[in-house]
C-alpha cells in the first residue's frame, strides 16, 4: 500500500470520512486512493474558499473534522481566509496539502512555496509526512490535534510520500483525546463572584452555546440573576422556541461599551475576554470597563458542559429552571405590502422558519434584525461570522447542509461578500443540497460606506464610490446562480419576497433569492 | 496630513497611478486619502484574486507596478495565489495590506493574524511602516524593491501609521534604481561557448523575449546558428509577424526531456535552469540532460537588452539579420463546419488576432495549438502561466487591458481555472475593458484526468470523476457573464465559433465566448 492509501485508511479509521476537495497534479496519488475507497464521500469545490467554508459548515454542525484537500501553497493560500474564520471557530479541520516530491523541492520549481509559512498563521498545528513510513504518525497526530484542540490541523503531503511504500498496515482508531485539564481554582473564585450577583455575568462561547450546556447556563442565570451572553460572532448556537435567549455583544464599539457598561465581574465559559474587532481612534480596545475583573473559567479546549455543570451545582442552580424562548406565531400575511426592507425580511423569515433550520448568517449591515427576532423563531441553529474574513456565508451553508441532512438550511448572505466565494453554489447544485440563500442585495459594501463616514468623509468621490459601490453594473444573482445550476428568484417586495420564500422552503433542493433592498 | 495621504503621495510621485483595489474597515483612511487623489485610478475586484492578478496584467504590459490594496491577513491571502504567479513573472507589484492598529495586535481581535508570515512566501520583500513617521521611507524602499528586483513587495499598513500624523512632507521621486551588476566572466563564457557553436542553446527569459533584446536574440541565433528558447511558462513574450520565432520548452515532462536532448550547453539569459513542473516516479527533475552545461549570464534583475548587445558585439552578430515570422494569411472561411474542437478554436483566433492583440492564455489542455499557430499570427503579445497557479486567466486579462488601452486583449480560458476567479468578469464590465475571453468549456479538469491515468487510474470511479469532472450541473458560461454585466454567447460549432469571435473582435467592450468541445 502507497502513503496516500494508508492516509486514507488512517482517516476514515478516525471517522473522517468527508473529504471537500479541490485537488491538483501533485495530489493525484490521494485522488486515487479516495476513489479506491466509496466510504470517502469526495466534495468538489470550485475553488478553494468553497472547500474550507464548507469544512468549517460541517464541523459546526457534527462537531467532527472533515478533511480538505488542497493543491500545495496556492491551493491552500486560497482556502485561508475561511480557515481563518475556521480557525476563530474553533473548528476541528485536517487539510491535506499536497506538496512536491521532496527531492523536487531544491529545484524550484514553479508551484513550489513555503507551505508551512503559509499554513501556520491559520493552522493551529502544522505537520509534514515527509515519507510514506511517517503518513501513519503525522495523520494520527493531526486528527489528534484538530479534534483536541479543537481546530485546524494542517498536514503537508509530499507526492513521493503519497505514492511511497508505506508497507501493509492496518489504520486503527485512537481513543479521543481527553479534555484540556480545568484551574479548578477560576471555578472558585466564579463560584464565590455568583454568590454577590450584583454586576457579574457570564460570557458564553463555544460549546456552552448549545444543547445541555447552555441549558445549565440558563439554570445558573435564572438562580443566581446574573446576565448570561455570548461573544459578537459565535460558531453555533442554538436559538428559538425551547432554548435559552442568550444575546450577543454589539458588534459596533460605541455599543459594545456600553452593553458591558454595568459589568464588573466577567466569568468566560469557552469565551475569550471582549474586544473591538477594530481600533478606531481614541476608542477603547477592550470593550469591558478598566476596572472589569475577568474570570476565565473555561477555554474551548475543556469540556465546557461539565464546567457548566460543576458550576450549577456550586451555586445551587442545578435544579433551577431556566427560561425559555416560546415561539410566536406571526401573522405575516398582514404585513403591508411594498418595497423590501432588512427589517421586513428578517421579520418573514424569522416568523416562517421551518423547525430545525440552520441559519448561516453574513448579512453584515443588513441582517441585524434577524438575530433579534429568532429569539421567537421555531428552534433553530445559528452560524456566524467567527473571524471576521467575509465570504464564508454560502461555502458556510455548504457544508452545513451536508453536516446536517434532513435539516432546511438558510443562508443570510450580503451580497458584497457572497461573491468572494460565489462558487460554492455549484456545489450546493451538484450536492443536492437543501440550501435557501437569500441575497441581501443593497448593491454595496455599505458596512465600509458606513466606517468611511466614519473617518470623516461625508461626500465620497469617485473614487471611494468606484471601491465601495457594487453597481455599474449591478450584479444579476439570479443569472448567476442559474449559470451554476441553482434556481434563482429576484424580488423586490414584501408580498414578492414571502411568496418566493414560502416556495422555497416548502421545496427541497438549491434556491437562491435576490432580495433587492 | 496623515500617513495614508502620505503614502499616496509617496506612490504618485514615483508614478504608480493605479491601485486595483478591494478595502475593508482598516483600510478606510488609505480609501480616503485615495479619494481625495483622483489621479490615482482605483480598479475594484470583488474577490482579492481579481486584485493581484490584474496588477500583474497590469506590470507586465507597462513594466511599472501597480499598488494592490488589500484587507489584512485574510484579504492577503486570497489573492496570494495570483502573487504567486506574479511573483514568477518578476512582474513589479506594490501590495499595500492594512493590519490593525499596532497597539489593538496583542488583544488578538477576530481579524488578526500573522500577515509577515503570510506574505513573505509569496513577496520578494515585506516591509511594515509601523507609524506614520516612517511612511515615506518604507514606501519608497516598497517601490525600490518592486522595481529593482523586479517583483513582489508587501507594505503592511497598520491602521494607526495610516491615520497617524506624518507632518507636513513632500513626496519627491527617487531615481529609478540601477540594474543588477552583472557577472562579466559569465558573458566570456558564454561567447566562447557560442564560438563553438554545437550543442550550444540559448533559454531567454523575462524582458529578453521582447523588444529589441528579442531581435538581438534572433542577431545571435541567425550568426552563430543556435538554438534559441524559452520557458514555458513566460510572462510576456512578442510574437507573431515581424518578430523573432521562439519555441518554449513543452510541459510534459518527456517531451521536454526530447526538446533539450541535444543540449550540451545551455546559456540562461534570464531564465532558470529548466525542471520539471512536477515530480514523476522515475522521472527526472532537470530537464537538461545530466551532463549539460549550464552558463547563467543574466538574472530577470540584470538589463537583458544591454547583455544581449554585448553577447551580439562579442559572436559578431550586431548586424546579423534575424528570422522574423511574417504573417500568413489563412482563409478560415474554407475550414468546414461541424462540432467545435481546441485545435479549430486555436486555428481561428491564430488567424484572424487583430494587430496588437494581447493574448492571457490560461487554456491549458486546450490550448497548445494556438502557440505553435501563432508565429504567423499579426503581432501580438503572448502572456502565459508563470507561476502554475491557476485562476489568473481573467484577472490577468482585465489587468493586461487596463495596461494596454486601445489594443484588443484575447483571454485564453480553460473553464476549471476560470472558475477560480470569476468575478473579474465583473470588473471587465465595471471598466469597460476591451476584452474577448473564449471559454473552452471541456466541463472537466481535463489536466488531472490525464495525471490520474499517468499514476495509473484508468477506469476512474465515482470519487474521482466527482473530483475531475465539471458537469451534474455543466456551468452555463453564458449566464455567469450576463450576472456580471459581460455579453455573452455559447457556440458549438466551427461556423458558430468564427461568427461570434468576429463579432466580438469587431465590437470594443468585454465579451465571452462559451466555446463547448
Amino acid at each position: 500500500m502507497n502513503g496516500a492509501e494508508l492516509l486514507c485508511d488512517v482517516l476514515l479509521a478516525h471517522d473522517v470520512d468527508t473529504c471537500f476537495a479541490n485537488p491538483g497534479t501533485s495530489e493525484m496519488h490521494f485522488v486515487a486512493a479516495l476513489d479506491r475507497n466509496p466510504r470517502m464521500r469526495c466534495v468538489l469545490g470550485l475553488s478553494e474558499g468553497v472547500v474550507t467554508g464548507a469544512a468549517d459548515g460541517y464541523a459546526r454542525m457534527t462537531g467532527k473534522p472533515a478533511a480538505t484537500l488542497l493543491h500545495l501553497g496556492p491551493g491552500l493560500a486560497n482556502g485561508l481566509a475561511n480557515l481563518h474564520n475556521a480557525r476563530r471557530a474553533n473548528s476541528p479541520i485536517i487539510n491535506v496539502v499536497g506538496d512536491h516530491a521532496g527531492y523536487h523541492l531544491p529545484l524550484d520549481a514553479p508551484l513550489t512555496s513555503d507551505i508551512e509559512s503559509l499554513a501556520r498563521p491559520m493552522s493551529h498545528w502544522v505537520g509534514r509526512a515527509s515519507d510514506a513510513a511517517l503518513i501513519r504518525e503525522v495523520a494520527t497526530e493531526a486528527w489528534s490535534q484538530a479534534v483536541s484542540t479543537p481546530g485546524i490541523a494542517t498536514l503537508i503531503l509530499p507526492a513521493d510520500a503519497a505514492w511511497g511504500n508505506a508497507g501493509q498496515q492496518r489504520a486503527t482508531p485512537s481513543r479521543q483525546p481527553q479534555p484540556a485539564v480545568l484551574d479548578i481554582s477560576r471555578m472558585g473564585e466564579a463560584a464565590r463572584a455568583l454568590s454577590a450577583p450584583e454586576g457579574v455575568a457570564i460570557l458564553l462561547g463555544g460549546r456552552a452555546l448549545q444543547g445541555h450546556a447552555l441549558e445549565l447556563a440558563g439554570r445558573i442565570a435564572a438562580a443566581t440573576g446574573v446576565r448570561i451572553f455570548a461573544e459578537t460572532g459565535n460558531a453555533r448556537m442554538e436559538r428559538g422556541a425551547g432554548r435559552v435567549p442568550v444575546d450577543r455583544i454589539p458588534y459596533p464599539v460605541d455599543l459594545a461599551v456600553a452593553f458591558l457598561a454595568d459589568v464588573q465581574t466577567l466569568i468566560l465559559v469557552g469565551a475569550k475576554p471582549p474586544v473591538a474587532f477594530f481600533a478606531y481612534p481614541g476608542k477603547p480596545g477592550r470593550l469591558t470597563r478598566p476596572d472589569c475583573r475577568i474570570v476565565d473559567v473555561a477555554g474551548r479546549g475543556h469540556d465546557l458542559e461539565a464546567v457548566l455543570e460543576e458550576l450549577a451545582e456550586r451555586v445551587g442552580a442545578s435544579d433551577a429552571v431556566a427560561s425559555a424562548s416560546a415561539y410566536e406565531a406571526d401573522d405575516i400575511s398582514a404585513l403591508p405590502d411594498g418595497p423590501l426592507t432588512p427589517a421586513t425580511i428578517a421579520h418573514i423569515v424569522a416568523a416562517t422558519l421551518p423547525d430545525g433550520a440552520v441559519v448561516c448568517d453574513e448579512s453584515l449591515t443588513s441582517g441585524a434584525d434577524f438575530f433579534a427576532r429568532s429569539h421567537t423563531s421555531r428552534p433553530h441553529d445559528f452560524l456566524s461570522l467567527t473571524g471576521g474574513s467575509i465570504g464564508i456565508g454560502i461555502p458556510l451553508a455548504t457544508g452545513a447542509a451536508i453536516g446536517a441532512p434532513g435539516r432546511k438550511v438558510v443562508a443570510l448572505q450580503a451580497d458584497g461578500s457572497g461573491m468572494y466565494t460565489v462558487q460554492g453554489l455549484w456545489t450546493q447544485a451538484r450536492e443536492r443540497l437543501d440550501v435557501v440563500t437569500i441575497v441581501f442585495a443593497n448593491r454595496a459594501y455599505r458596512i465600509l460606506e458606513t466606517e468611511l463616514r466614519n473617518v470623516g468623509v461625508s461626500d465620497a468621490g469617485p473614487n471611494a464610490r468606484r471601491m465601495l459601490e457594487l453597481v455599474e453594473p449591478s450584479l444579476d444573482w439570479v443569472k448567476l446562480a442559474e449559470g451554476m445550476g441553482v434556481e434563482g428568484r429576484r424580488v423586490d417586495t414584501v408580498a414578492g419576497f414571502r411568496k418566493a420564500l414560502s416556495a422555497a422552503f416548502e421545496s427541497r433542493g438549491p434556491f437562491l433569492i435576490e432580495a433587492v433592498i
